[in-house]
Formats: structure tokens, C-alpha cells, sequence
């Protein structure tokens, strides 16, 4: 992945239109921050650590129309682009991480000019930014071990470069092996409805060089006794305070596949993606998509008009199932709770940072 | 189900093209055993016990091209034309069932005249027709014990009218639980890559006035937790001699999901969908379909073109997963190899008869 996923210029917020993948490969330019709000909503930019980065620079857009030194009138248009900016989507805790660090900026620096938040703001997310960055490649050097000669891993949706600034959790694994020299190939579930494991993996996978087959959800457990599969690793969205965690809906199910063919099952992410204020997964605010995603595809139907359909976006893989976390910290074992305890509630800004 | 899925007519083989479903209802006529063996392999006509009668009328029209007296031309051709039928799906054991009680047909009377072997034929086939709507029948009724009001079931693929004549297996326990008065609701899997979970059994139910949601097949073990799924009910399109259990790709992972919960997994078929001469889920022959089932749809790429697929028809759920069998014959719950071997081999024909 040559260029970022999503990045700040002087005109706005540059990003990937991933819903045109495969079929284009095309950026867009959000001016404004309804933009931006848009392409969170509709998944033109979407996994947990992108979103970080987008709610980062979702505030500088915002702020955009403030002007003058009225520091009240700052104070308040930088509340309401945040509050806007968390309306966008509920489950990623990335989003909220990075807000919560924005608005920090300000609450460190009572009496700054606005000039003075404004360039803090912009170091701030800058920061954000390029923590995602080097945080990736940290967790996929950690993760790397994992992976031996001749290993058959299986990953759902897309934790890649697309998720992320450039590089992936789940995928980042993938790429840190292959640097690594490590021979190793991968099934990448198709992740219904919008197909991102289909649509993103396969072509982000495909373009560096890993060897790549394409399978339909159900057939993960088929494929994980047929092939034979040594790991399955997935992203995240939130992961509650005692290890279960909220990611793509589909994960849970290839948790107990994995447990029950005795698997290992492995989540990369960021430690911006711990929730230590949520206790465990079933506080998770859970996104409820529109049936329209599951009963159409490309605006025709696929089900009988009317027909009623659930499309929760995540479900909450119960943290036993979990083998351990893959972090920019290396990788985190049970037991869970006491472990996560020990690391500072890290900011958006990265590790070590707060 | 108002009408039969397949059926005989004075033209040939009538039967609902159910690739355009639920977008058109719309019935084809095979006037030949080409026509018929490509509406098979393309899925126009699908479902084990639906392919049993679709074997048996495709000789029929097979031996329309055979004409005269001469009972060594006949049975070559009758030979001919089973190898051709047997030749267009390699899975469902359905189909083999009714070609070898066809071909008994003529080896029961080797002594009549081509007439007499053609009138009792025609009257095989029809035999297997209306047992398919007795079997289902009683299938249903054998089922039906096992919904509660209140409950919620989970079905994947299409088991229903459209699989068999006009009843279905799995879905006809459902229409018998509903025509005993239960209240209950079903979350059908949408079953990439051809959603036949979708188009077909989210139709049928709708149609029945059955309360049914679309899921999609990755959220299956989500919504058994999140729900509450009380039983999950699945065809089948061969029953090894063990109990092994090859169905549509995706059951396996539901049965895995299924005993994660401990949520009963049933699967519903006629006796012809067993076979004996099968020791073990590892020897039935799984057939292994296109990979641009999965790579695109309706003709558009939603992967990277050229991407690799893995696109196994089927998968074969262990009989340890499976808590019962539900057939015409009653359930029948483990050891299975006993209470199977108890069980004459059934003929295509229907229960009782040989």
C-alpha cells in the first residue's frame, strides 16, 4: 500500500471511496465535515483504527467554519462537531478514543488563543496519524511468530492497509510475516453483506504478493477441517474489559468453529481499540444496518420485497474464545482482565502517549 | 405450494426455473434429456428429493428418441441415458436412488416388449413423484413434535416445496408445525453463494405466512446466542450409512454453532437421501462448483478479477453433531448405524417398496 488510506490536505480530508473497490480504485475529498460524516456512515472509510484517524481530522474540518478568537464560540463548535462526529457510527471505539484526545487538546490548554488550539488540534490528530502508522507495524511484527512455513490462516472482513493509515492489524500480521520471509497462504472470508473480505482483502492481499482464496462465510468451518487451517485472525471494534470483543459480524461464529477445531484464535488490534470503561461485550453498542443490505445487492433484489431481515454490522466473540490479543504492545495473554489492568488506558494518539 | 415444483407433461418435463425466484415465478419446459441435465446442473431444478423425480422423468425423456421394438436399442439407450443423468450433479444420492429404480424396471420383467417396459416406467417415475408428496407429508408430521409455541427456528438453504415436489423436508416441518396451529419464527440463512436461503426459502415461507427473517449465513451463531434459537432444521443431500451428513455448504458450521449452544440440530429427509454403501461423510463425493458463483454476481465481479475461489457445493456435518434425523419413518436418533441397518434400504420409489 503505496499511499494512506485516508489523509489530510490542504483542502480537506483526502480518502479511499471504498465501496468502489474492487471495481475502482478512486479518492475523494471531503470539504465539509457532513462529508466526511457520510462517508463514515456509508462505509466509503470504515474499520476501527481508520476511523480513529477520520474522527481526527473530521474535527479540523469541522472547525473549519469557526473563525475569529472567540474562544466560547471554539469551545462550542468543537463540542458539536465532536458530538456530530460520534453520531456517525456506535461500535468502533476508535472514533470515540480520537474525539476524546481532540477535545483534550483544549481541556490541557484552558487558555490558549484559538489559534494556539487550532495548531495543537492539528498536531494532535497529525499525531493520531501517524501513531496508527507505526502501532501497525508493531502489531504485525508481534504477530508474525504466529505464522510458520506452510500454514493455512483464515481472517474475515478487512482489517488491512484499507482499515487502517496503510498497513492493517489483522492483515499487518500477514504483512510482517511475508517480510519476514514466511510462506503461508490465506482464506479470506467474504464478509456479507457488503462483501469487504470479498471486495478488500482479496485485492489488498492479492497486491502484495500473498497467496489468497476467497471463500463464503459458511464455509469457514468446512474449510478450517478440509484445509486444515494452523490460525484464524481477526481486527476489532471494541474490546470490552474483559477480552470479548465486538467485531464483524461473522467473527463469532469463526471463534467457535476455531474452538471446536482447536484453532487458535487470534484479534489484532490497537490498544485505541480497548474499552476499559465497557465491562464486558454485552454493553457494546451494537450497529443494527439496514435490511436493504442483506435483501439487495447493487440495488436489485435478492429476497422477496418486503421480506424482513437482521443485519447486526458486529457481534461479540466471548473473550474464552480468545487465544490472545495481538498489540502494539506484543501480544497479550489471558488472563485478560488483569493484563489489560496493567496497561494505562492508552489515548488515540498511540502508545505511551496521553 | 399450489402447484408442483416438477412434473410430467404430454410435452416433457415441466418444471419452476428457480434461478429467476423470487424475481419471476416462471416454469420451463425440458422437451429433451439435454435440456433437463443443464436445468439441473445450473441449479433450475435443485434440492435432493426434487432431483430424484428429475432423474426419473429425465429417462423418460431420454427414451422419447428410441423408437420400434428393439429391446437391446432400448436398454442400451435407457443405460446411455442414466450414465448422462447420473453425469449432472454428483452430490445428492437422490438422484443415483431414482436412476437405479428405474433401471430395475427393466430387469425386473427382462422378458416384456419395449411397450410394456415404457408403461411401467412412466408408472416407476410416477410412483417416485407421489411418494416425494406422501414422504414429505409425513416428514412434516414426524417434525412438527419438535416446535413449541414461542419458538424460534433457524433453517439454511431451501428444504421446502421447491426442493421436493410441493411440500419440502426441512420447510415442511415448519408447514406441518404451522398447520398443527403452532406459533412459532424462523431465521433462514441467506446461503451463499447462490442465496437459495434468500430467494427460495424466504419466498416459500412468506408465502405460507410463516414468520421469517433473513439472516446472512456469518450471523447464524450471533443470532442462535442473540435470539435464543431453540432448533436448527437442515435437508440433507446424502446420509452416509454412519449418519454423516453431506448438505448445502454452511450446515456444517451451523451444527458446530448449534452444539457451541446446545441448541438441538435436526436434519429432515426421505429414507431415499440415505445411502448405505457409503460408510462415512469422508466418501460421499462433494461437488466442487465455479469459483465465479462466488467472484461475482448477476455478471458483476465483486472480487478482484482473477482472485482465487473455494466453492464446495456442500460440507459434511459429523453424525455426533446431529440429534436426530427426521423421516418419513419417524425420528430416528443415535446409534445410527443400528437403527439404519434396521431400515430396508429404501427404493426411490418411496418407503415400503423395492
Amino acid at each position: 500500500m503505496t499511499t494512506a488510506t485516508i489523509r489530510w490536505t490542504r483542502d480537506g480530508v483526502s480518502l479511499i471511496d471504498q465501496t468502489l473497490l474492487p471495481g475502482a480504485y478512486r479518492r475523494i475529498l471531503c470539504r465539509d465535515v457532513e462529508t466526511l460524516w457520510e462517508a463514515i456512515r456509508s462505509l466509503r472509510v470504515r474499520g476501527a483504527p481508520a476511523l480513529g484517524v477520520a474522527a481526527a481530522y473530521g474535527v479540523l474540518l469541522g472547525l473549519k467554519t469557526v473563525r475569529g478568537r472567540d474562544r466560547g464560540l471554539f469551545r462550542r463548535r468543537l463540542d458539536e462537531v465532536c458530538a456530530y462526529l460520534a453520531s456517525a457510527r456506535p461500535t468502533a471505539v476508535n472514533l470515540f478514543h480520537s474525539l476524546d484526545a481532540m477535545r483534550r487538546v483544549v481541556a490541557e490548554a484552558p487558555r490558549a488563543s484559538t489559534a494556539e488550539w487550532r495548531r495543537r488540534l492539528r498536531a494532535r490528530a497529525d499525531a493520531i496519524f501517524e501513531a496508527d502508522r507505526e502501532v501497525c507495524r508493531r502489531i504485525g511484527r508481534a504477530g508474525a511468530s504466529l505464522i510458520r512455513d506452510g500454514d493455512t490462516c483464515l481472517t474475515v472482513c478487512n482489517a488491512g492497509a484499507l482499515a487502517t493509515v496503510d498497513y492493517g492489524t489483522a492483515l499487518g500480521v500477514f504483512y510482517a510475516a511475508k517480510e519476514a520471509g514466511r510462506r503461508f497462504r490465506v482464506l479470506a472470508c467474504e464478509t456479507r453483506p457488503l462483501l469487504q473480505g470479498a471486495r478488500l482483502t482479496a485485492w489488498e492481499l492479492r497486491r502484495a504478493g500473498i497467496d489468497v482464496t476467497l471463500i463464503c462465510d459458511g464455509a469457514a468451518a468446512a474449510m478450517m477441517r478440509r484445509e486444515g487451517v494452523n490460525l484464524v485472525v481477526t481486527g476489532a471494534d471494541r474490546i470490552a474489559a474483559n477480552g470479548d470483543t465486538a467485531n464483524k459480524i461473522g467473527t463469532y461464529a469463526l471463534a467457535v468453529a476455531a474452538r471446536y477445531h482447536r484453532i487458535p484464535f487470534y484479534v489484532a488490534a490497537p490498544l485505541s481499540t480497548f474499552d476499559p470503561d465497557v465491562p464486558c461485550g454485552q454493553a457494546v453498542p451494537i450497529e443494527e444496518r439496514p435490511a436493504s443490505e442483506v435483501t439487495t445487492f447493487a440495488g436489485r433484489p435478492i429476497a422477496p420485497v418486503g421480506v424482513r431481515a437482521a443485519n447486526p454490522a458486529f457481534d461479540v466473540t466471548d473473550h474464552r474464545l480468545i487465544h490472545g490479543f495481538i498489540t502494539e504492545r506484543g501480544i497479550l495473554r489471558p488472563p485478560y482482565r488483569a493484563r489489560f489492568r496493567r496497561l494505562r488506558r492508552p489515548s488515540a494518539g498511540g502508545p505511551g502517549e496521553d
